[in-house]
This record gives structure tokens, C-alpha cells and sequence, in this order.
């Protein structure tokens, strides 16, 4: 049976379940308004590790290890790692699946990693191909800021419209039985490009392809923003997320209270991010925390998340290439 | 119903068919022994672009639209494109993408992209979550020495272990129904790593990968290496072929004459590319091209396909890192 309704929705006939998540975070993130969520906040941002690559890595081990724990599981119990990050050639989520030891999908989408994660997995799940899975991702600010922008020695002043690359990392671990929230839908995006080639403008860079893979499941479900108690964006930030509200009025679609964005979330205005926070790290924090929780609650039974990607790279950059976005939403439904 | 077969195969209910393929290559490559089975050949390989990065993402627009009409239908009929590559933040595919506008998801595995692609669109389209992809890869040898390894400029010596990265590129369209060879199973590899850290040795870096996921196969379908009429494996060369061959008998599976590897298979030994070729586009044009032209006449009925990866990044060799490997599997039979 073909599973898609509309144009690009996937409507999972046994809908995954969300069997538990764990979010892991940096001293800096660990000041935020969510700070009592976190499973777990760094001391230092080095993590005792010599390096902030190694420090990286550990904090995605860190968060796929606890997230099998949490959901009692073993991790040989899992079939299958799905996980990338920002680094070149990913080699967080690579090294992590070195350790982990069972299978692996390397996956790549930039900041929206965390849901295509979710998604991929949800397909294969929903599909009969595994029975568990686990779905992760990870940022740190010290290594995205020195491999995509300057050296951290530089010092470099930051503009207005720039975010905070957030030292954190996710994991959720997808069951096709047992107890949890169920991914009802999953739409995964397309590549946009508004021409924007400011690399400290990643907001702008995003909102495009954000607003057209939200306008798309509304559609392809024929539901509106107020069928859900929230829409949580990934890290489109302060502007981004305004144009983002901008640019679905003009696909006929009116954003209310329930949108929200982690990006704006992660960090108090105190804390002096500019536009907030970035990275893969941001939405795969807060939805394997405060997000999750709000559902365990009963504050909310239906939502949307929607991690975000740009699609940045210096290669492309070095060419004169401007910086595509990236989307995937997904539907969950509260568990019993 | 759960389609796992013994600890990390899944058999595929209905299996995905094979479309259609196509293969375009760079000049070098046009010069081998399979050069009669290629869609197109380059005639210079910046393929009339300013930069190689340019050349390359050219390249794999043109493998994903020519495979696209080879199997007689339009973009829009493609619901999701599974793709990735070598460069950093694989702009190749994502800038591919960004042309195609259908749905993406992109995907690292080093060289084993073009079988993880597989695999993973294997999973979505058995599990209806969609009716037809495209799987797509490439690599190209300028943009690939020049970012892990040295500037072309400087004219470096060659080792004699070294492989020769394939300039090219492969599609494969896969389809939920309709005619075409059969994707029966997939076996997603995991990261192995035996300590190997020569940026010149990547066959070495695979082959422990390689062998661990072909004696998973093996052992999964209750199968040994003579049920096949071809075991072909993505890129471990002349060196790394030899390793898988030794470490499978250590398993208990003896290789034999239906054994090849692409790498070894994309250059003629005059060609001096010593251990032979490797990248992403080295398994992605043979098997679109050869391999599925052998099953076409028949000369191929029941066949494994492996593209092998090594995880090597110059941000993981700078700390002193080893280099891990992953191999994905599937079994193709033929189709009527």
C-alpha cells in the first residue's frame, strides 16, 4: 500500500513510536530557560577531551548511550544507527558508529539532521525493515565556528543577524512496538535557494525551504497551524522564524502562538546570541527534552517539529555559490 | 510483519525494481575496458566548467536526469532523491537537488554511497513510503585529491598502495512496480576499524568493512559465496580485494572467479592507476552501467553489489585518527 498522501507527506500506517530521548549539553546551554530538561550539562566545553572534535564525538556517544538507556534497552538491541553532523565527512556520527557497533546510516542534511534522521527512520520502521532504531545528531560551537567561519583565536566580532552554533547533542530511539508518542507523518523537504550568501545570515538561508515543506504537509494533510498544539522550527532564529510567518501568509497559511522556535528557545535574550541559536545540536537538544516532556505531560497531544538545514559549505562558498535550505517536518501524536 | 532476516539483512517483501541506470564518466575512464558500457564520456574533465567541484556536480545532474528518461519518465514522477558525495557538506548532491526539487535526503558513506542509497531507497519504497527514487553519486579525481590529499599543483608521487579517484557518476531509479531486476535484500554494513591510517591505503582501511558485512550476508540468507553468479564489491582495489578475500576464508567462506572488484575493473593496467580506481562514482558507474547491462543479458541471474567507504576526513587525520570503513550490500536478482 502506498503510504503518501499528497505530494510529499508519508502517512505510517503503524506509526512509529518514540521509545525515549536523551539531550546532552554544553555549559553555555546549560544557563538557558530549559536548563532543568537537559539529561545532562557539561562542566567544561572541551568534555576532557583534548580537542573539541573528540569532545563532540563524545557528547553524541554520550547521548545515544543514554537515550538506549532510557528506553531500557541494550544496544545491541538496536538495528540501526542513523546520525550525521556538520563536521566534514561526518565524523562524529561515523566515529559514534564505530563505537556503538551496529548498523549504520550516514546521513547528511546540515541543521536539519535530527528529523531527517527521525523520518528515514520512521520509514524503515514503519516498513518492517527494523524493529528499533536510533536517531542522532550533534553540534559544537568551537568546531563548526572554526571549520565553517574563523578561528576561534581571531576573536571575530559578530553581526547583528548571526547565531550561536549550540555545543549539544540527541538521540531518539524509534520502536515499532511498545509504549510511546507515535510519528504520524513525515514530509521530507526540498533544496531551496533565495540567493542569500551570507554565512552569518543562516536564518534567511533557511526560512525559504522552512516554509515550503510546512506549507506542503498543511496542505498534503489538509490541516492548518491551529490543528496543532505546537509548531517547534529548528533553528530558523529570530529573523528567520519572522520570515518564516512572512512568507506562509503569503501561501495563504496564519501562524499563531503555538510556533515556536528552538533556535529562540535554547538561549535567555541575556545570553547575547544575536539571533539565537544554530547547529544540529539546537533542535535535537530540545526536542529529545523539553519537547518530549511537554508530550509525556499532556500539555500537548498533536505537533509539528521541523529541523532546519543550511546547506553551507566553504567549498561551495569559495565558487561564489550562494547557501540553500533544507526542511523535514514530522507529525506526533501523544502516546497512552 | 518485520523483514529482518537472521541479525542484519532485511528481505525485501516486494522487492523495489530496478528502473534504469546510467553512468557518465571522465575522459581516463572512457579509456577502459568497460568503455563501451558507459551512457557518455567527458571529453576534457572540467567538463567545460570553471572549477572541478562545478565539473562534478555536472556530472551527477546528468546521471540523475539521463537516468530519469532512460526509465521513461519525468522529474516530477521521482518522489524522493537519495544522494551524496565525497566533497564536504556533499554539495554535489545537495546542489543537485537544489535542480531536481523533488524530495531529498542526503547521505554519507564515503564510497559505499551509492549501495547506502540503494539500500535505504530499497526500504522506503518496499515500505510504501514512496513509489519511486533516485539514488545517485559521484566523485571526481581533481576535486577529491585536492581535498584529502594534496594541491594538484604540486605534482605529488603516487604510493604504491594508492588508488585513482573515479571521475564520474551513477543513478539508479528505483520503482515500486513496473519491470526491472529486483532488489530481493540489503544488508547495512557497520564501522569497522583495524587501525589503518595511510591516506594511501584506502582498499586496507575497507576490507575489514567489506568482509564483516558480506560474512553478515553469507550468513544472514544462508548462502555462500558460489550462490552467486557475480559478487562485485565499490572500490577496495587490487590490495584491498586480496585482504577481503584472506579474511573471509578466516570466516569460513571461500571467494571464487564470480569475485570482482570495481576498481580493479574501471582502469586497464596500462593505465597506471596501481591498486586501481576508488570514489563514490567508481562503483556508481560500474554497476549502472556494467553490471546492470550483464543482468540485462542475462549472463548475471542472482548477483551481490557492495560499495565499500572509508571514513577518512582531514579533520579526523589531523587529531591522529585511524581510518574506519563501511560496506553496504544488497542481492539483485534478475527480472523478466
Amino acid at each position: 500500500m502506498i503510504k503518501k498522501v499528497g505530494e510529499n507527506t508519508i502517512k505510517f500506517t503503524l506509526p512509529p513510536k518514540i521509545a525515549s530521548g536523551y539531550a546532552i549539553v554544553g555549559p553555555k546551554e546549560g544557563l538557558s530557560p530549559l536548563s532543568s530538561y537537559f539529561d545532562y550539562i557539561l562542566k567544561n566545553d572541551a568534555f576532557n577531551e583534548k580537542t573539541y572534535e573528540k569532545a563532540e564525538r563524545k557528547m553524541l556517544e554520550q547521548a545515544i548511550s543514554g537515550a538506549i538507556d532510557k528506553a531500557n534497552l541494550l544496544s545491541t538491541d538496536i538495528d540501526i544507527l542513523l546520525s550525521g553532523d556538520l563536521l566534514n565527512q561526518i565524523i562524529s556520527a561515523s566515529f559514534s558508529a564505530r563505537q556503538l557497533q551496529t548498523s549504520f546510516i550516514g546521513l547528511f542534511g546540515a541543521c536539519s539532521t535530527m528529523t531527517e534522521a527521525l523520518a528515514v527512520g520512521a520509514c524503515i520502521i514503519d516498513g518492517g525493515c527494523a524493529d528499533k532504531v536510533a536517531c542522532a545528531t550533534s553540534s559544537h560551537f568551537s568546531t563548526a565556528e572554526r571549520q565553517f567561519r574563523y578561528p576561534l583565536e581571531l576573536g571575530c566580532q559578530r553581526p547583528p543577524t548571526s547565531q550561536w552554533t549550540v555545543t549539544g547533542a540527541g538521540c531518539t530511539i524509534l520502536s515499532r512496538d511498545g509504549e510511546g508518542h507515535n510519528i504520524t507523518h513525515a514530509t521530507f523537504g526540498r533544496v531551496i535557494d533565495y540567493g542569500i550568501n551570507d554565512m552569518n545570515n543562516m536564518g534567511a538561508a533557511m526560512a525559504p525551504a522552512a516554509a515550503d515543506t510546512l506549507k506542503n504537509l498543511f496542505k498534503d494533510t489538509n490541516t492548518t497551524p491551529s490543528d496543532y498544539d505546537l509548531i517547534v522550527t529548528g533553528d530558523l532564529g529570530k529573523l528567520g522564524s519572522e520570515l518564516l510567518v512572512d512568507l506562509l501568509e503569503n501561501y495563504g497559511y496564519k501562524m499563531g502562538e503555538n510556533y515556536c522556535d528552538c533556535g529562540q528557545m535554547i538561549y535567555s535574550s541575556s545570553q547575547r546570541t544575536f539571533m539565537g541559536g544554530s547547529g544540529c545540536g539546537c533542535s535535537a537538544s530540545v526536542i529529545n527534552s523539553y519537547v518530549l516532556s511537554k508530550l509525556d505531560s499532556g500539555d500537548y497531544k498533536k505537533i509539528i517539529i521541523m529541523s532546519t538545514g543550511a546547506l553551507v559549505s566553504t567549498t561551495s562558498t569559495q565558487q561564489g555559490e550562494t547557501i540553500p535550505g533544507i526542511a523535514h517536518a514530522l507529525v506526533i501524536e501523544k502516546g497512552k
